[in-house]
């Protein structure tokens, strides 16, 4: 991993300061992944989101496998160029999409179950059958050897295994991957988890063994994150976290159910990260509400990623801390409100974003009732520079060693209970 | 008209290069005019409008009075205000909207009838009857004092007058604003058509004087431009050139069915311009096609708007010159076909914008059959600064006395028969 390093600069109980190095540039962590799951951050140019302080976006390896395919992409010479983004990309292993199939796109199945209401992985009709938000005809099955599933675009019919996934992976040129796993969701049983946790440790043999044999495409090298699984359940969490932890990964990705309360999220990162390699970078996938950052942060991770504020955004969810000087419920405000019509005052008041440097909260809400899509973009650009500025106050906060303070000063007036980590 | 002035600063032929002086900037004649219907061009920021080069945006009254409201961008400070365009704005008179309720929106009555098959108001049952694509029951009725209309938003009922339309007008704060005026369609006979103008006539007499006798409300002046209408029967055109060139407007405007054909629609042209006061601007209204605005500058026109270069942009619809060395039919490619997915030039080789510089057609290919809002954005940046890049050499071509020339050199390739002015 000779373009990669990753070092642990400062820490606070199990919260640390890190620094990321990649063959497309330093991340700062603890670091928000901006999602842009089709080779774009949905309604930004690669130098908007940069401009916003992105540092690294989020592409989806089944969605770019199936359009415009790897082998183009790769042609191209790989991601970042194909998109103009010069600076780090990760790729998920496609798995997740796989078995969200007919849940929708990104991250269709929520990580902690109840607190998405309508958005979890919730019409199972028992813990073999896929996940799919309308119960009907499986576009999914399982096997030790491999995945087989249907396009969402065509219906035509794909073959996954941990070795094609990889090889998409290389020929996509993402400077941090993952290795193939199977997602379980928060209604799967603590039996289906344990044997699907087992299975998907042999995929992540499978996908590193591929990885080792077969160099990179586009002349730099990958790191390939292995990605510990096990539920909300104590025992198959724990002897995940210590299998996947005693392989050569470059990284770890805490992925799969996370539980269905935010408590029972800290317990599973709890019982995670202190397993973890201390020395190696840690992101937490689908993970992005505030409260939960703050929460993962304090145990540990250090990169998240979630469609959340990019998705909330292109329907008017807009991310404040204040608004009227009282803290916004979920730190969101919704701009199609009609007490924003005549409203004078940028989306949050303060924030440096090219949308409140701009723009009035009226002319949004004007935007977004007459769908103009100027109102998305604008939208995301906020609530993109919401997140960057949202981690770039915990970085600080951890350098100066008040990241309890800062948790503090957010979720208390925010009405939100606090732990310890 | 202290804020405004006309110059015409050379002419070849009735051809005039001129520069229009406005209280948000100046305007560079020829010039085309980018549509922004609902105060914003589809897709863009103001700054990136500016950026490719427009000078000008055409608003519309019709939208902007049902949502959100005149008043409320009075409020604001104005059109110009409320939607960061700091540079001159024009507003139609919501004529042309009222009289295509149910065509859709954006000028979906064609121009020219049988050059936009499908899009012409073409399903007329009679020569009162109003201008509805359904042929279901009108939403709209007129008198020689108002029109009443039904909103195509929430079907709720409306009534425009000419003293209306320019109150709202004020309060909207465009530079340019236009008489109200009722857009006759290619079905419309002479007779209808005949009796349609002289009512136009007396709106155009009752907007005036509206005009004249209520001031600006933002602290700037506004010029009235009076509307030519009489389709494309000689004696009604000629006698409401006549007509309209007669009152005191500050620019003269072209409007309504300029014919079935290109060779109809330089008819029209070429009956009107010379009636028309030479020391005032003229604007086409709806004309945007290359060869369109070739014959329109040869023919005296001085300003052009048309959403066709925006909206075809949405739909995939890449404005070039040529395409693989050879002159592209229409000056057009559709992005979306196959043979452009692994294509690494940008969109039109040599030009200038943001798209061309840091995108390939593969990738904007990409991104149109994805369904990626920044195919969308990308295309429309390229196509403005076409039409920019256009309107620049007939600048250019003018200030150097070879107009003619520079016509014959981008039609004759491309298989345009041209005619003399």
């Amino acid at each position: 991993m000779s373009n990669f390093s990753f070092e642990v600069l400062k820490e606070q109980g199990a919260a640390r300061l890190g620094r990321l190095r990649t063959p497309h540039g330093v991340i700062e962590t603890p670091a928000f992944v901006a999602v842009g799951t089709q080779a774009v951050v949905k309604t930004l140019t690669p130098q908007e989101t940069k401009e916003v302080g992105t540092q690294v976006i989020f592409a989806n390896t089944y969605h770019l496998y199936l359009r415009p395919g790897e082998d183009l992409i790769a042609e191209a010479g790989g991601v970042h160029r194909f998109m103009g983004w010069d600076a780090p990309v990760m790729t998920d292993s496609g798995g997740f999409q796989v078995f969200s199939l007919g849940a929708g796109l990104e991250h269709g199945v929520g990580k902690i179950a109840n607190i998405f209401p309508g958005e979890a992985g919730g019409v199972l009709s028992g813990p073999r059958a896929p996940v799919t938000k309308t119960g009907s005809k499986p576009l999914m099955t399982v096997t030790e050897d491999e995945v087989r599933f249907k396009s969402h675009i065509d219906g035509s019919a794909h073959v996954f295994t941990p070795e094609k996934s990889i090889a998409i992976q290389r020929a996509l040129g993402a400077d941090m991957i993952l290795a193939f796993d199977e997602c379980t969701s928060p209604l799967h049983d603590e039996a289906y988890t344990a044997k699907s946790a087992a299975r998907t440790h042999r995929w992540a043999e499978r996908s590193l063994r591929y990885f080792q044999e077969h160099g990179p495409e586009h002349g730099y090298e990958q790191a390939l994150y292995g990605i510990v699984q096990g539920g909300a359940f104590e025992a198959v969490r724990k002897e995940s976290a210590r299998v996947v932890a005693g392989m050569d990964f470059g990284g770890l990705a805490i992925g799969g159910n996370l539980g269905r309360t935010k408590d029972e999220m800290r317990n599973v990162l709890a019982w995670t990260t202190p397993l973890l390699p201390p020395h190696k970078p840690r992101h937490l996938l689908g993970i992005g509400e505030v409260a939960d950052i703050f929460d993962g942060v304090e145990r540990g991770c250090d990169t998240f990623d979630c469609v959340a504020p990019t998705r909330n955004a292109r329907n008017g969810g807009i991310l404040v801390r204040f608004d009227e000087g009282k803290p916004a419920p979920k730190f969101r405000l919704n701009i199609r409100n009609a007490r924003f019509a005549r409203d004078p005052r940028p989306l949050e008041e303060g924030c440096d974003c090219y949308a409140c440097r701009n723009f009035s909260r009226g002319y949004l809400r004007h935007l977004f009732k007459a769908e103009e899509p100027l109102g998305q973009r604008l939208a995301t650009i906020h609530n993109l520079r919401f997140m960057a500025r949202l981690m770039e106050e915990i970085r600080v906060s951890l350098q100066g060693d008040n990241f309890s303070e800062l948790k503090r000063a957010w979720l208390e007036p925010a009405g939100y209970t606090l732990t310890n980590g």
